[in-house]
């Protein structure tokens, strides 16, 4: 919970001009917007700062709950019963010039690093009370075009790895990848780096690994519990290279992931006193590093994109195709891909998968 | 949209009192709530109503995207710089009696039909312009024990159906159900029902299949698309069932799907003439009823919960591994399940996995 005394009262968002909504998810309530502010310089001269908004409508507060709790609050809207009929048209709204009213009735600044300012906002606002924000934002001002296109929303279509694909293109990009582009992984894994943070560690360099929460995660909620294993064997970049010979160090990895979430963080499984079921381990195929590892979340966290089919791929399934003898490397594999990825272009050289 | 007229100011919500919090999920801002509403009849005596409010934050609007375009609006808190700063501690709240505010500043009726009212809520409002609502709401009342168990969060579980478990205990379990529990599968496959909205036939009883909107779908917002494709074929009833017999019938299912995302509603693939790639295909394991059906989303949309790894097995991936020679039948096939689903006392008699 952000604190009061940290919240000053700010202008910051005063002259932003949308330009274009980089990408939105309704059911998240989420926008990115592209946005500029127009300036003067002492000499004269106008010149333009591009910016990028990102909005997050704030989920219902504890406040919130309990005001319900309490049968005798102000009943709506005062005791007023007769409303004007609420604008739900924009074009009517347009018309009517109701656009030039504030789109934020207060903006609370809540800090800034470098480019970066976190802002709470009220989209309407009482004098009385000024309850809970409507909105979480992050400006990012001056943003360069790497800011806009993290931030766009990118074509994602579905590819068929087959094995030959594999061989051919992936494997070779895979080998082809300087170790320093993992370092942080093997800063990990040294202790180095994040030491504090290792829930388990099994040190065998073969069939080894760590566990350390997931950066996503705010290690307090233990519904959206997010955790990840990391293996200390340098050979194995993804699933792809997983065998036989792995299914034990894959099952340890699930039992102590299953027992970390509920000795650390008291997620319990199927009974109360019991960690059984408690977690969905799972790959992605591919992965955002070439370094085996397992993500592990809450079994109950289904809303969480990283879980996805065709890019998640559960560890026990796994497990048990590599019992059934299944070879991972005979696989044609699918899973969504961004068309402006660097693995795109390894996959399609000339763009696109028909030619 | 809403049309305004279709809204009345409504204090339906007066006098509800939050018994407990059924559900919510802060990914999506949205809640289920347990209430009660006290009443006192004629004859002076008191009753209590069950109700159950359902509550998501709305996304933002056109209109409030169309504010932001216009850099020459108002600015914030209308040239007001200082401002209280906002409480955001609910135990301050409490403490100085801010929870005695109404909750909501006004409450829009949308309609009605039986035990269901539709509402449209505004947090904090101004008088000059109602803005757009900040909540949707359904409230059920009264509610009963089932409403009641439908909007509690089930604690869900991992569990593993190995072969033996499938022979001895789903696979019956799914034979024993009454023909008149899938009537409306065949209902819709017969044409009695829903036979307007039939996307794509196949009429092979064999290997034909029909491909119709999914109802959660609003059958507008290509980024969002759902559709579905279920066969004729009687006989299948889930994943377990298919052999590499069926692999063209699912290739067909996966293509038709494709070509009709792309054809009706416009849903490019990898190049925007062409369908190639644009729709993410899986079954349920479990499926919600046992009739061969096959989801098909879009493929950028990877914040559906039904596409979670565990319950859905990529179309592609299913066919890949029945070709690679795997047995559905002979699978250990891991998924969540809600521990007072029906499933689970035919898994687990004794009440869990332990015993």
């Amino acid at each position: 919970m952000v604190s009061a005394s940290s919240s000053t009262s700010s202008g910051v968002l005063d002259g932003f001009k949308l330009v274009r909504i980089l990408d939105q998810d309704p059911k998240h309530k989420s926008a990115n917007l592209l946005g500029e502010f127009a300036s003067t310089a002492n000499d004269g001269s106008a010149s333009i700062d591009q910016a990028v908004l990102i909005l997050e409508k704030t989920h219902f507060s504890e406040q919130f709950y309990r005001q319900l709790e309490d049968p005798n609050r102000a009943p709506t809207s005062d005791g007023e019963r007769t409303i004007k009929a609420p604008k739900l048209d924009a074009e009517a709204a347009v018309l009517d010039g109701t656009e030039r009213d504030a789109v934020f009735a207060a903006v609370s600044n809540l800090g800034q690093n470098d480019v970066y300012t976190w802002l709470l906002a009220w989209l309407q606002r009482s004098a009385s009370d000024p309850g809970d924000a409507d909105v979480k934002m992050t400006l990012i001002r001056p943003a360069t075009q790497t800011h806009i296109d993290k931030y766009s929303a990118q074509r994602r279509v579905m590819v068929y790895e087959t094995p030959e694909m594999y061989a051919r293109k992936v494997q070779p990009w895979i080998a082809s990848f300087p170790p320093s582009r993992i370092q942080w992984v093997y800063n990990i894994l040294e202790h180095k780096k994040e030491a504090d943070s290792i829930l388990f560690e099994h040190p065998d360099t073969e069939s080894g690994f760590i566990i350390v929460p997931d950066l996503k995660w705010d290690q307090k909620t233990t519904s959206s519990l997010y955790i990840q294993a990391i293996v200390h064997n340098r050979e194995l970049t993804s699933l792809r290279d997983l065998t036989k010979d792995h299914i034990g160090m894959l099952q340890n990895i699930k039992d102590q992931a299953s027992r970390v979430a509920f000795e650390r963080y008291g997620l319990a499984g199927v009974q109360e006193g019991k960690p059984d079921g408690n977690v969905r381990c799972f790959l992605h195929y591919h992965p955002s590093y070439y370094h085996l590892h397992v993500h592990i979340l809450a079994a109950s966290f289904t809303s969480h994109p990283g879980a996805v089919v065709g890019q998640a791929h559960l560890l026990d399934d796994v497990m048990d195709l590599l019992r059934l003898g299944v070879d991972m490397k005979q696989r044609t594999l699918g899973y969504s891909l961004g068309t402006n990825s660097k693995l795109w272009s390894v996959l399609y050289p000339d763009g696109n998968p028909s030619t």
